[in-house]
Order: structure tokens, then sequence, then C-alpha cells
């Protein structure tokens, strides 16, 4: 079986959508990341950091999905990353209300040695620097290497995030960003030029309007599944990865056409993930819905013109 | 050969993009669905009304497209409708700096009478009465009605837009529209709505991010192909309708798989119309390159996953 290393937040969130509020609740790219993976045949471990306040029941729910929790460093008094934001009426935007780093301020990633020679690497979004440490530590380079990032680092840690970007194959990032980066409107040239950067394959999230996958000359396209609601976005990027570096991991095969149905299946779960408050659809996901949600999106995008 | 009669603007428009601005050039919805619906095997006319101002050399271009202009009238010392526009710099969205009627105001339509049997009947955007009129003018009713509308109509003339609503087969609107008809912000609840006023068929466009096809529990999506530059946008919509229709008739056939078809060969033209200023590129368009960019949204959107 193949390995997939995740590196990301375990975190606390507490959302407000127009649908309601939670408290805290279990949250963090990772643990997006590791769920979503999950469904797919795999060896998966994930390299993150929490406080003693994390519920030894949220990592107990990733240990039974048989996620290696080893790479976790459980800080001794120390508080887990909290999240807390407030999405507008259309979902398509959010305010953060507050980011409380605490202990993955200090975050030192530790790669365990199990998993040190990982097939694939998805890096959640970090401080880039964290994710320049653990690509350092393997002993040999993963055959894909993805990674997420945001606008923030952009505005804050540019040069960084450019030593990383010229080192990995993937880079997953949304169309407002792919803007920021290349200063370039239209997301066709937006994706040549970070290929330019470094990553040979770019895939930009449009929310509901789908993700669109650039290499070289060739683009693909996943719509978002039209659902009748979307009742929390939080964690949907982040399923979305899981779901494209779990299939990749497990086709052992990244050709385009395997990239293709990475992106179908990321998109798949990331449907799914969107219709309650953060895991909770997620955690109770099954092999059929996900089967009969593929056919859908067959449905959705296929059809049958003949060019002669 | 199937008939396709198209009712709609033949106009002059005066457009700004960031790209340029032109002077009076030819427009209307009527000349864009022309153009586009003369790429497929079929007979079609055109319903509408100009001035005498009107440029011979415009209606000799579409009869030259075997397009029967029987059915348009020329109003003598009368002006042609005008509309004069200005986009914003990410062309999602654009301003009016005027719009005047002229003869379109008082247009009576006509069919003519070999075309009161015709197979499609598209109603680009007018005024509901006058889309009422031509309905109500058949001989028989078309196997199938197709009708265009905006937000003005739903602003100033509710009760008649719902009668002829009640009419037809397919409506094409845009999404903020679709909102505005059903007062539901998602779009699956918002076509189930719309197909309880009257069509079984609901077309929602959303310009750069796609078009959905509705009807019953079933959803079609095909995307706008990813350009490097979207030069005018003026006239897509159109140009998607008269692929749309166009297709229809040519294929004689009105199941949910021949409409899949139907909206990648509207797509596939709209692409084409937002090259370049007004009908420039639509012109100049030739089957060849149509066939080879159908083949790219093959490309971009088809793809194989085995469910077993």
């Amino acid at each position: 079986m193949g390995k997939l290393l995740i590196v990301g937040s375990l975190a606390f969130d507490a959302i407000e959508t127009p649908f309601g509020k939670t408290g805290k609740i279990l949250g963090g790219a990772a643990t997006f990341i590791g769920l979503a993976a999950s469904q797919f045949k795999l060896e998966s471990a994930i390299v993150s950091v929490v406080g003693d306040d994390f519920p030894k029941d949220y990592l107990e729910l990733l240990k039974q999905r048989d996620i290696d929790l080893s790479g976790v460093e459980v800080v001794k008094g120390g508080k887990t990353f909290f999240w807390e934001g407030r999405y507008h009426n259309d979902l398509n935007s959010r305010d953060t209300i507050q980011t409380q780093l605490n202990t993955l301020g200090d975050f030192r990633p530790v790669v365990p040695k199990h998993f040190l020679s990982a097939d694939v690497m998805m890096l959640g979004n970090l401080h880039p620097n964290t994710q320049l440490s653990v690509i350092q530590q393997m002993e040999e380079r993963p055959k894909l290497i993805i990674m997420d990032t945001m606008n923030f680092w952009m505005d804050n840690s540019w040069d960084e995030l450019m030593q990383v970007i010229a080192k990995i194959d993937v880079i997953t990032i949304n169309d407002q960003e792919a803007r920021q980066l290349t200063k370039e409107h239209s997301l066709v040239k937006a994706a040549a030029k970070i290929q330019e950067m470094g990553p040979r394959y770019v895939v930009i999230k449009k929310g509901e309007h789908g993700a669109l996958l650039f290499h070289k000359n060739k683009i693909f396209f996943a719509p978002a599944l039209p659902l009748e609601e979307v009742f929390d976005p939080t964690g949907a990027g982040d399923t979305f990865a899981g779901g494209f570096s779990g299939y990749l991991t497990q086709a052992g095969n990244i050709s385009f056409d395997s990239m293709k149905n990475a992106i179908i299946h990321g998109s798949n779960l990331a449907s799914f993930c969107v219709e309650r408050f953060g895991t909770e659809r997620m955690q109770a996901l099954g092999e059929r819905e996900i089967k009969e949600r593929l056919m859908q999106f067959k449905e959705l995008t296929q059809f049958n013109i003949e060019l002669t």
C-alpha cells in the first residue's frame, strides 16, 4: 500500500453560519485531510501538534481510521490551535473572529521514521518554513508533494513561500490567491505563471464554482455538486485535498488521467463535508453513498458528442 | 430540415471594455442567436424590427447565413434599438450608459407564414407581451419553446412575465435572475420552483462559471471554457441560446441527453463570441475550429472512473 504523509493543523473550530452556531468542535486541516484520505486504501500519518486540552476522543477518532499519529506532538500545559469564524449569508465569504495560534506557533514538525519514505506528501496550510522543514526531513523525495497555502503567507512570508513553491509538484489554492500570487486576473495566465515558479500541476479551487487542474497546456475542470443547501463550508478545501491526495496515493499513478480522477474524488468528498457542521458528515460517511454520489458526478458532467 | 423561429432584437451596440471601445456596431439578441444557430443544419427565420438607419449590409450578412428575414419589419423614418454599455475591469458586471428603445418600443411581431409551424421557437429577451404575441400566432404549438428574459421584466412586468413563463418549455436566465424570480438563494431550489411555474427545463447561465440544466431531479453542468482573456462578453448569452436552440432544431430530439449536447454546443459557441468585440468572431467562425474546441470541451470535462 502507498504511504501518505499529512502535515497540518489539528484544531478547535467555533463556527457560525446562517443555520446555527457551534461551540468548540474538532477542526484543523490535517483532520479534514486525514478523514477524507481514509476513504482510500493507503497507509497514512499525520504530523501535527496539539495542547493537552485536545480531547483523547478526537485523537481516538483519527486512530480508528488507521491514521498513524506518532508524529502528533502533545504539548504538556499547552493549548491547541483555535479558530473562530462567522460566515456571511451567501456562505461564500467569512469573517475570522479570532485565531489563537497557541502550540501551533512553535510547531517543530518531526516526521515519524516509518514515513520518511512516504510516496505522497500532503502539506496543509501552515507557515512555509514548517512546510519546508518537513520536505527537508525526508529520506527520499516523495513521488508527489502537494501543498496548500493561503493569502496570509503571500502577505507576510513571501520569500519563504517561494522557497517551498519551488520544491513541490502540486499547489492547491483558491482563485483569489492564484491572482494575488501572479498579479494575473485570467486564471489560465495565472496557472501558467505558477507553473514557472515550480509546481508542474496547479489546482485552483473556486468553491461553489468547482475546481480547475492545469498542467502544461492541459486543463481539467470539475464542478462542485449543486446542493440544495450548503450548511457549513469549513474544511471543504482540506477535504478536497484529502480526497485528491488519498486517491493518488492509492492509485500509485500520477498521469494526467489519474489526476483528473483525483480531482473528481476530491470534489465528491468535499460535497459531503459542507452538508453538516465541521467534521460531522465526514465522520459518518460510508462507501456506498460515496459511490452513489460519484455516479451523480458522472451524470452531472458526462455527455456524448461524437466528433468525426 | 427542422425550422427554428428566432424572435429578438436587431440592434446597434456601443461597447467599452478594458481592451477598447467601439463605435455603433451590429448587435441584438436575434443577431447573436441567428449567427450561432446558422452553424447547424436547419431553416431559420428572425422576427424583429429595425429603423431604416439599419445598414443593408447587416441584413445581407444574416441573409447570407440563409436566415429568412421576411419577418423583419423596417420602419420608414424609424431608428433602430441602440444600447451603450461599459464593462467593469473583471468583465463580470457592466453599466448601461444608454438604452434607446426606438422602433423596438412599438414592436408588433408578425411571424412569416412559412414559420407558423416552426419546430423550435427561441424567444430572445423582449417585453413579455411581445413574446406572448408570437406564441399565440403559431398555427400549431412548436415542439419546443425556449425563452430568455431578464431582471428588468421581473421588476416591471411581473404578471405578463408569469403568463409567458407558464407557456414555455425551457427558460434560460442567469443565476441572479433565478434567485430574484424565486426568492431562493440555492440554485437547486430555485430551479425546482421555476419548474412549478411552467418550464420543464431550466437553464441557469453563470457566465464565466458555466451553465446548469435542470429537469425534474436531473442536473447537467457545462463549464465555460477557461480562456486566456475574455475580450467582450456582449452577446455570449444569446450566442449560447443560439447554439442551444440550433442544435436541438437540427437534432429533432429533446431527450435529456440531447439537451446535454445542446448545452455543450451553446457553451462552445459562446466561448468564441467573447474573444472579439460584438459579432466579429462569430462572423468569421468556421466548422473546423468549432470541432476542435468541442474536443477541448471533452478534454476539459470527461473522466473515466469505473463504478462497480
